[in-house]
């Protein structure tokens, strides 16, 4: 039985490129690998981009032509920068994974399609495939590279798998929060003078400033109570 | 006046990596990096891998300490793969970048800390850090590409920009779609037949077969769809 989600890299130039993508790919829990008709494969260079994924790469399927390659997909979902004068129902990643996953809960064959690094899918290909999907991105510098393309797609896959209900209460932001060097500053001053007055050995810090950090942290210190403690600690270490 | 959003490597030992950075970065409309103590920059593998993004590379601030090149900061976040034993308040890159966009709709200037390739930011970094970024990941290969986890924030910071209101309506799903080269057989079958009868002239298809298959793909057709087709076919064919 296939995985029921391919990553299908067609004509691939960088054999670099085919290593990230397994990385990317085994990261978020992704393993079926198809490649059309790559220019090098195997090669150490996509094994060592690969950094441990090396199963992704021994198992992917290297096929002549997509037809080929795609034999044993129900739907296809093409990657695009660029919106086509030819329409087409276009999908962001975000609503792709959701479609996805919608179809592979229903034990439906899914391949998500990626061109070259030159110039993407062609639009012969991209005329093969049920959803297009765009990345949006800066339109004066819209090209990704390939790995960081299937890093963001499988990303969202994996996302939308883990999806929870809850949200969580972030704390309100705080008028003028002090800058992180006024916050070193006020903890290195507190460690002088905790060590001065033998309230922290240095010896045994034991968890004392992580946990100050804490909690400065917590109470997102504005910079006037930054001054407030200085001035305080000032007055101890005298 | 400093970009609001900046995005701080710290001690990064491949080149390639900052540039693959530098060029995520571009993509989703980031533009202030900032480099703790690299091992190797500028390089001409950088350039490379930032594939036109030089000028965010040009622009970088190298600083030798992170208290150095943070010290424009008010809110850190740090990312970091592993939940740590000593708790601190934790984020998704979904949930990070809403609060990143609250901070600079505030007028806050935020750093987005990434560590070495090898391990990662350390504790005493990661505790610098108002709050962590967790990229959710394969349990058993957690461990992404630099480049790769700068691509995912970078991402989700543009994507929380230019969140829209709307939601697609998509076509529900069908119990038993076609695969793939089923459509590709019935649009092939289609052509020879359509030309057969003189209906589509090979030396100008015009956009014949594209509209075809969109068609076909709006239908999302079911296998015994593709069969009753091409038994049509089959007999205005012969």
């Amino acid at each position: 039985m296939n995985q029921p989600i391919s990553i299908v890299l067609c004509q691939t130039s960088h054999p670099g490129n085919i290593g990230a993508s397994a990385r990317a790919m085994k990261n978020m829990g992704l393993e079926q690998l198809v490649l059309i008709d790559p220019l090098i494969f195997p090669s150490v260079q996509a094994n060592e981009r690969a950094s441990g994924a090396d199963d992704v790469l021994a198992n992917a399927k290297v096929c002549g032509s997509l037809k080929e390659g795609l034999a044993h997909c129900q739907w296809l979902f093409g990657t695009s920068a660029r919106s086509r004068s030819f329409p087409w129902p276009q999908l962001t990643p975000f609503e792709a994974a959701q479609k996805i996953l919608d179809l592979t809960n229903q034990q439906q064959s899914v391949g998500i399609l990626f061109g070259t690094e030159r110039s993407g899918l062609s639009n012969a290909q991209l005329q093969h495939c049920d959803f297009h999907i765009s990345i949006p991105s800066n339109p004066d510098f819209s090209s990704l590279n390939l790995g960081s393309a299937v890093q963001i797609i499988s990303y969202e896959i994996y996302q939308a798998l883990l999806k929870s209900t809850g949200e969580k209460v972030l704390p309100a932001v705080v008028r003028d929060k002090a800058n992180h060097d006024e916050v070193i500053g006020l903890l290195e001053h507190f460690e002088r003078v905790a060590i001065q007055i033998g309230f922290l050995d240095p010896k045994h810090p034991k968890k004392l400033l992580p946990r100050l950090k804490r909690l400065f942290v917590k109470a997102q210190l504005e910079k006037e109570e930054v001054n407030l403690l200085r001035g305080f600690l000032k007055l101890v270490g005298r």
